[in-house]
């Protein structure tokens, strides 16, 4: 019994727009730079998993907990699986954290820019949700562990995005020691960073540390994430995500591709020479930059209309992101791609501002 | 800042035991009837897939809305695109549906007995359940729609698990016109059934059909599963979704085995045959058998105790599953698997109550 002016949506969810992902455009001529993918394909050790794999076993459900998978990040990362959740991407690590700790009552908090995905599942979720700003520069407010006082989970991209930025370290550890509530640390650029959190995860009851293989990794298409953090924490997340969340391919995929250690640091180091000749390049332009962790650039054309440059550049068949606002409004956000792309972007960057 | 003895989940979630999915052994000599698996192999065309895929596109990611794959179910199902989400496995559908339609003041309703995880949704989400006993044939009380009011969501098996009988469609075509509020048929069993409900979802403004390929595609691995709705209730429930829940692989290999209706049809019919032979012979023994629209048996052995048989047939290497419980302890739910792994059952059956 529904007539076709009743809704039985949440209001929430009835009110909401809902999240949009960057776009994956179909047309083949492009050069892609919207979403911070890898330019490189994935470890070698992928392709041999999916020739050697055999179809048959798909009849079967997957390790509900994706134990095999979790032992290997475990020991890669010096701690235990019980440390460890594994996500359907580090989204599915993301929406569980809030669905574990965020409610009506229970206010989720983010700094403002950060990854537009933070709101949209405290709003999802019918959590109120309190957004920091970030000074001018896109640093952390040294009194942000006041302001988000009273929120039962920070959301914190470290390294930041879309601004790229890495906060200093012994800033998040003194956030975490004085935020009264659960602080995940999303690191999903960290590959790309000097430092990492890990440690936080593993001494500090109240830090979860989230990662993802879709950037360093170059499995965006294989949807796999992780969270590290102390065994009560992990066993508490478990309880909320879906009961097969990682299918049966992907967890032998991840696993690996997560042990081809010397495959990923030169994948990594490979874009992050990239990065330093385009970011090198682009200021001697007069680009403004935000110093990079990521395998992206946040970067203010010389005139300061980010619109009119994103503008510009997807005329040329160039798609980067543009984040809209007082601040953001300012830069375009630029994945690092292959060389060959990056000097096509830099020959049109020229035209324009040359 | 927290010590060991707070814990910042939400209370609910603190609180619950956590949803435990079927078992899934790792020993290798043990017949595993006990989480509906297929004993088939999907179709050849997922083999050819996984043969031909080039690993090196998973440095993208996937089509955020599946379109692909929506447009193959659609077709296949005689519906648009804008009345399909695809989801990661049924169980990723069910969970947005509660997220959609549940809260503190939106309660969910389902039968009982049902699937098990019906309930643990709702806990997770902090939305009261309303569980309504079935009669004791395991059909439909007359009188649901009056003990479902004041739910928002009604969660509905069809075929019911575990009890794998089909609810006769003129009492769902009742139900659906007298309650107010959603009601989701989950059919994940249903090509297993003489008849399904997706005529209703299209229809009835308040009606939703969930399917899996787990099942009846021996799709269980790659975890994808869809729903059918009209467009503005498909267009919520997107909100809701996490941005790529469903993996590149997975959006593959489901659009080439949904295509394969020939080898759907004859793996279904091979289970059909099975199914029909095997209840004949637990009937013979004297078993009752609730008539079966499922890939599974949901058999009381002679003595009438269902714990007593599950030890039995372990003891002999065989899993089937037990519900504890007052009316579900009467039973076992067995898989219906290969014809040789039901000889050896029948066998140790036989010798059982011989």
């Amino acid at each position: 019994m529904k007539t076709d002016d009743i809704s039985y949506f949440r209001p929430a969810i009835a009110a909401m727009s809902g999240y949009t992902p960057g776009e994956q455009p179909k047309v083949s001529n492009l050069i892609k730079l919207n979403t911070n993918e890898n330019p490189y394909p994935p470890s070698p050790q992928v392709d041999e998993v999916l020739r050697q794999f055999a179809a048959g076993k798909l009849r079967l459900y997957p390790e509900p907990m994706a134990d095999t998978l979790r032992d290997v990040i475990a020991a890669l990362n010096g701690v235990s699986r019980e440390n460890i959740i594994a996500g359907n991407g580090s989204d599915d690590i993301l929406t569980i954290a809030v669905r574990s700790f965020c409610d009506a009552e229970r206010p989720l908090a983010c700094p403002d820019p950060t990854y537009s995905l933070y709101p949209a599942l405290a709003e999802i979720q019918g959590a109120p949700c309190r957004r920091i700003a970030l000074n001018d520069d896109f640093s952390l407010p040294e009194d942000l562990a006041a302001q988000a006082a009273g929120a039962n989970l920070l959301l914190l991209a470290r390294p930041n995005a879309p601004t790229g930025n890495l906060f200093p370290k012994e800033e998040i550890v003194r956030l975490c020691a004085a935020f009264d509530g659960m602080v995940l640390i999303d690191e999903a650029y960290v590959d790309f960073a000097a430092d990492n959190c890990l440690d936080l995860a593993m001494n500090c009851p109240n830090v979860i540390v989230s990662r993802t293989m879709s950037k360093s990794y170059a499995l965006a298409g294989a949807r796999v994430g992780y969270a590290v953090s102390q065994s009560e924490t992990i066993a508490g997340m478990m309880k909320v995500k879906d009961s097969y969340n990682l299918n049966m391919l992907t967890q032998r995929i991840a696993a690996a591709a997560f042990q081809d250690r010397a495959y990923l640091r030169q994948t990594v180091n490979r874009i992050l020479a990239t990065r330093a000749r385009v970011a090198a390049e682009l200021s001697r332009i007069g680009f403004a930059i935000i110093p990079s962790s990521t395998n992206f650039l946040f970067a203010s054309p010389p005139d300061g209309d980010g619109g009119r440059y994103f503008e510009l550049l997807r005329q040329n068949h160039i798609i980067v992101r543009y984040f809209p606002g007082a601040r953001t409004g300012r830069y375009v956000r630029i994945s690092i791609g292959s060389d060959a792309d990056m000097d096509r972007v830099m020959a049109v960057t020229h035209q324009i501002y040359g």
